[in-house]
C-alpha cells in the first residue's frame, strides 16, 4: 500500500459537492503513519532550513513528527486568539469572508529559513498567509509541502513564488 | 536545560489569574521539543498498548511523534463537527457551561488498549470524556500522559482510576 491507498475519501464534508480528503485513517494506522510523515521528509532532502511551520490543526499532526525526525524547530501557526504571547497577524481569504492566522512574534528569528506544513493545499490562501508571516518576522520560505494536493484548485500555480510539493494528488476521482 | 526550562509561563492568559504554560517554546527549540518527546515517551516505558490517542489541538503537537517513535497508531479526539466520518461524542464540564468532544467510531477498535496524551491535565474533565469514548467503543485505557501537570487542580485524583503520570509539575509557582 502507498500513503494514497490510506486516505479516506468522505464526500459532501463539510457541505454538498466537497470530497473531504480524511488523513485519520493514515494516522490511526501505524505503518500509514510512518509512511506519511517519511514521504514528507523525503521532500526535504537537499532542502536546507532552520524551522518547520505548521498549519493548525492537520498540520501539527504531521509537523512534530518531521520536525523529531529530522531534529529541526517546530513553530505552530494557528486561528486568531489562541497563542498567548505576542502575535504577528494576517487575514486571509475564504470563499466567504475572511478569517486571520497568527505567528508568535519571537517564533521566527531574522534570517531563517522556514518549511511550511499542511496536511492539504487546496487554493493556497492560508499557506500564502503563513508565508508573509514568515517574512514579516524576516525569515523565508524554504519550501512548502503537503500531504495532499488538489491540483484542480490551483494552488501551486497560486504560489509559484515558492517551492511547492505533494506526496499525494487527487484529481477530482 | 532540562524540560521544564523551555516552558514560557504567562500571567493572565486567556484570563486574569491564570498562570498559562506555553509550550510552543518547547516546541520552536529542536532539543526542547527531542526532550519532550522522549520524556513522554518513557512515561510509556513497559506499558503494553495498542493505540495513542491525542486530544486536540495541543495533544497533536505531541502525540503523532511519539506514535511515530513508538511506531503506534494515532487517533485524533477533536471538537465537535470537525470530524469528516461518523463519530461517537461526548459532553463534558467547563468552569462556565460545557462542551463536546469527538472520536470517529471506527478509531478504537474492541479490546485495544489506548494511551491518551495531551499537553497540560488541569482538572481532567476533557481526559475522562475521551477515557468515556474509548470505553464506549470497547477499548480501555492503558495510560494518560501529560507534558505538565498542574497539581493544585487535582486532575490526578479525579482520574483516580487511571493510570496517570506527567514529565513536569508547576505548583503554582
Amino acid at each position: 500500500m502507498d500513503v494514497k491507498d490510506y486516505i479516506r475519501t468522505i464526500p459532501d464534508f463539510p457541505q454538498k459537492g466537497v470530497m473531504f480528503r480524511d488523513v485519520t485513517t493514515v494516522l490511526q494506522d501505524a505503518r500509514g503513519l510512518e509512511l506519511a510523515v517519511d514521504s514528507l521528509a523525503g521532500l526535504l532532502d537537499g532542502v536546507e532550513f532552520d524551522v518547520l511551520v505548521g498549519i493548525e490543526s492537520r498540520g501539527f499532526l504531521f509537523g512534530t513528527p518531521i520536525a523529531y525526525k529530522l531534529k529541526k524547530p517546530f513553530v505552530p501557526v494557528r486561528k486568531k486568539g489562541k497563542l498567548p504571547f505576542d502575535t504577528v497577524e494576517q487575514e486571509y481569504s475564504l470563499e466567504y469572508g475572511s478569517a486571520v492566522i497568527e505567528m508568535h512574534a519571537d517564533a521566527i528569528k531574522p534570517g531563517q529559513r522556514a518549511v511550511i506544513i499542511d496536511d492539504l493545499i487546496a487554493t493556497g490562501g492560508t499557506v500564502r498567509a503563513a508565508a508573509k508571516l514568515i517574512e514579516r518576522l524576516g525569515g523565508s520560505v524554504a519550501k512548502a509541502i503537503f500531504l495532499i494536493e488538489l491540483p484542480a484548485l490551483a494552488g501551486r500555480e497560486n504560489l509559484s513564488e515558492y517551492a511547492v510539493d505533494s506526496v499525494v494528488q487527487f484529481d477530482g476521482e
